[in-house]
């Protein structure tokens, strides 16, 4: 469901009346007086949504949250990884959330990602990934303040992130020998220590360990060229070591068809990569394409991974 | 000249034949020997690149950079300095140089621009834009670590970029009120704190004091979603925390047509964006679209300051 009062409603409805017809099919976790609005509800999908009932506390006004349905969005996410992990579904899409609401609600997780990690027993091992058409990128510090970033970034947390991004490129993307760029931190990637250490004594490390496990993993490279059109086919995921260096680019090039895909969880979960858009929430500007390409890709890492039980 | 072991000789040769029949006219200051295997040389621009003689202590090898010419890079650039503040020429575009190499010979300065600073009397208030057909960004803090950048930035230096930037606008790219966004600096601009309290601290104190001036300054916005298409056409130039924050998202929209502005200096200097490419010097494969805009941009910003000679 996501926030009730965000462009989840008409999004999900676009992505059915896009997929309805094709496949893949999703079932929606949500209150049916909310979402009846916008596309019919039924139980195959060709003619509507299926609909798995959570009620909302107070309806919902599109762009205005409200705290009161926060329990609702929270038992929406835990039904949908309670489905996936007895096998009724394949895998978990999940639609923006307001961490401010949630949090006000006493939700304590920073996000998505860690609350699918801690559902899952998984807490600590999940990675964040986002991929569009043109970019792949894993930021190893997520969701803390720059300065943090800098104080949490050890040659650990580079060697697992990239170990977790190259298994599942293979095993989730299919991709046999996955080619991994290593970006620097700092300007022009330190310049041999002239503007910054840690190329040095934090990066370079990693990429030596990963290579000596036969990952191809190249770099510390300048973060400014790293992503440009010359350089991406280079790569098949660049492991970034903040938040922004890694949106920042993603973002850039292609707002609407970016996906995040939760990396080292045992089942499989993606979401679109924008936010609630409160801002823009029941006018029908909302861009379905990002929660389109969410729901394909849920589905062809759910197809992998059905073909080698023995991995997951 | 740049560093005459890099792409600038071909890059230059190439301008010349772009520019020869429509100007803006250039000279360049090198040695003849250099760059007349790239073009012919003339007094009048129509006829080849007119030149005005600074000897290499050795004939210079692509893509092997060699300290015994940085002299001679140093000179080229002083003697250009020179001649714009003697009026004999209009702006300064400079080639890339490699500041380790320049370094390696005694070079005291972090880059270009910090010199350029110093010869014009202006060291301290030098401030870097790039500009590309796209996107115009300001950097507060440019080439120091990371770590280094958290440290250093605060109100005063964004209120000092942004006043610069705006004042730029207004004299050298004929806007008449620019609208700057002021980047925040944490993931999701800090989301009210959770992430990082410098959006609160430095940042909306800068963007109080510069509305109280009339500037139309606003923000902190969320740094992975102000360089998007939908979100560039509502402001003139992004006003960003740290080097790679503007130079990320300028160069993965366009590696080649970036200029670099000094604003700042009593003199108006250009450069192109990129560097010295020594990788693949010498091949005829390096693109001059930037030098040929940083050769367009620097005449149409003198011609502009000259319209209005009591602001320079």
């Amino acid at each position: 469901m996501g926030d009730p009062a965000s462009i989840s409603a008409e999004i999900t409805a676009a992505a059915w009346r896009a997929l309805r017809h094709t496949g893949p099919a999703f079932t929606i976790l949500a209150d049916p007086d909310w979402i009846a609005p916008h596309a019919p509800i039924a139980a195959n999908f060709a003619d509507g949504i299926p609909v798995i009932p959570i009620p909302l506390a107070r309806p919902a006004t599109p762009g205005q949250p409200d705290t009161a349905n926060a329990p609702a969005t929270i038992a929406s996410i835990e039904r949908a990884v309670r489905l996936v992990q007895s096998g009724v579904a394949g895998a978990v899409v999940t639609n923006p959330i307001a961490k401010s609401v949630l949090q006000a609600a006493g939700f304590p997780h920073p996000g998505h990602t860690e609350f699918l990690a801690a559902l899952t027993g998984a807490a600590g091992r999940e990675i964040m990934m986002l991929a569009s058409p043109e970019l792949r990128v894993v930021p190893v510090t997520i969701h803390v303040s720059l300065r943090r970033a800098l104080e949490m970034l050890t040659t650990d947390s580079i060697v697992r992130a990239a170990r977790t991004a190259h298994d599942a490129l293979m095993t989730d993307f299919g991709i046999p020998r996955p080619r991994l760029a290593i970006a620097g931190l700092n300007p022009h990637a330190g310049e041999q220590g002239r503007m910054g250490s840690e190329e040095e004594t934090l990066i370079q490390p990693a990429i030596d360990i990963l290579r000596r496990e036969g990952i191809d993993a190249s770099g510390p490279y300048p973060p400014d060229t790293l992503f440009t059109q010359a350089a991406r086919p280079g790569y098949d995921v660049a492991i970034c070591m903040y938040h922004d260096q890694a949106l920042i680019p993603l973002k850039t090039l292609d707002m609407w068809n970016g996906v995040n895909v939760t990396l080292g969880l045992p089942i499989v979960r993606t979401s679109p990569d924008h936010g609630t858009a409160f801002n823009i929430a029941g006018q029908g500007r909302a861009d379905a394409a990002s929660l389109v390409a969410a729901l394909r890709m849920a589905h062809e890492i759910g197809l992998r991974r059905a073909a080698q039980p023995s991995i997951v």
